[in-house]
């Protein structure tokens, strides 16, 4: 099953792709903060054209947990050492958009890379799950791009918030997919339809139900977070005008275009 | 005025503090997404007492987003570089507790600190505001603890995500002061009634305004959104059974008890 969530008629829906169909939600199906979503229960008579709605981010995460460097491929690639542990950062709901809306450069000079990655969307809440337990909490996967200030983290000594943290920096969807296993998927990155990241889920270095279960011994996870497994090779640098898409087998494309920010008063602080 | 907001017979609630009395406003003053709260707009004619409720943290911040280092005492005494601009880190909602809530601490070897600091709330969504422009987009101040495992800072070599996330390591309350100029305010923190921390908000490294810009021109800020403006001293180690206080002048004190976790089956996960 394919979960949207689109607006249409200046209405914030969730609903089921049925091919090119989309058949609407009663409701909001995070809206609990504790139990699994019921997405038979909400499932309504309505329908609508995919091609007539304005897809948005799938979800509405209270947290979108990034991990960095869980591919051999990208710890070479960055000069990093191999993780001993998964390592952590956060991205602010503030920072995630959804399918073809524009990742927008911050004003100062910058060098802002792109990440394809796959991400786990939460199912249930919870706290010290084992990795056995990891799978019932997944309600599915999403697309997302770790989009990131890579000379704010260099400037930062490796503190990665600054990096992480920018408005529209957190592109998610284009929907979540509740039926796949993610273990031997392809993903790949494209800048202006050049191919620029190739990577095997199967790769990571730590694998989703060890970083859920990790995570889950430091916070409570919520239904719609979000956990971005990370990227599988060098992340990639964009300028205005670029058009990246990530494209996941079995899911399908997350497509963002880059533009630079328009001038402003208060350039100073861009620093 | 003071906002409170609180629990009473299993309803959530947000009122102004008179005195020992609660007037129960109508709604949630954060529900508006874009503009400022209108707070005399939502005053009811209910009242009631304020010690038959439970206060809980006084807002419900999309974003809490901590500075770290952020007066010379405290670079100081951790050997740490004056720096040359805000340093940021993330804390998520579910860090967040209320007044009189414990602080959990993890269950493996740690060394839990605490740091009491003076958090600013913020009123109106802004983006790419200047410091002239940051007073009118602060609703008021209310008090943090910004509960960190030092521990897990210096093992993830300075990246404060892992150090800073965890379930009910953002304390905050009492209530949010909304008539308050805070730079003359003084800050102590106490554990178990001996002083930990003494400092002066006007010896803050970087002045709020000042990070209220910086910020907002990497983020969108919400209403109820939360700025932790530093700690003015050295953090205080705490360990289970500790009564952790933190106290502002002109605001109150925030009082948090600090329990372990009781042992699980999992704990291999919280290396």
């Amino acid at each position: 099953m394919r979960i949207v969530r689109f607006e249409i008629k200046e209405c914030i829906r969730y609903g089921v792709l049925r091919g090119e169909d989309i058949q609407v939600l009663s409701g909001n199906p995070f809206d609990d903060a504790n139990t699994a979503v019921a997405l038979t229960a909400q499932l309504t008579e309505e329908s609508c054209r995919l091609e007539r709605v304005s897809l948005l981010a799938p979800c509405e995460p209270s947290k979108y947990i990034g991990i960095g460097i869980n591919y051999r491929a990208t710890a070479e690639a960055l000069n990093f050492p191999v993780p001993e542990r998964p390592i952590l950062f956060l991205k602010p709901p503030s920072a995630v958009i959804g399918p073809d809306q524009n990742i927008v450069l911050p004003k100062s000079p910058v060098k802002v890379v792109c990440e394809g990655e796959l991400a786990v969307v939460i199912s249930r809440r919870c706290k010290n799950i084992s990795e056995k337990e990891a799978p019932s909490h997944i309600l599915g996967y999403t697309i997302t791009n770790d989009v990131t200030d890579a000379s704010k983290f260099e400037s930062d000594s490796g503190n990665p918030t600054r990096a992480k943290v920018a408005d529209t920096f957190g592109p998610l969807g284009p929907w979540i997919e509740t039926e796949l296993d993610p273990r031997n998927l392809t993903l790949k990155t494209y800048i202006n339809g050049q191919q620029a990241q190739h990577g095997t889920i199967g790769d990571l270095i730590f694998s989703i139900n060890y970083c859920l279960s990790f995570i889950s011994h430091l916070m409570t996870l919520l239904p719609g977070d979000i956990i971005a497994t990370g990227t599988p090779q060098a992340p990639a640098e964009v300028k205005p005008g670029d058009l990246v898409e990530v494209k996941v087998d079995g899911i399908g494309t997350l497509k963002n275009g880059v533009v630079g920010l328009p001038q402003g008063p208060h350039d100073e602080r861009e620093k």
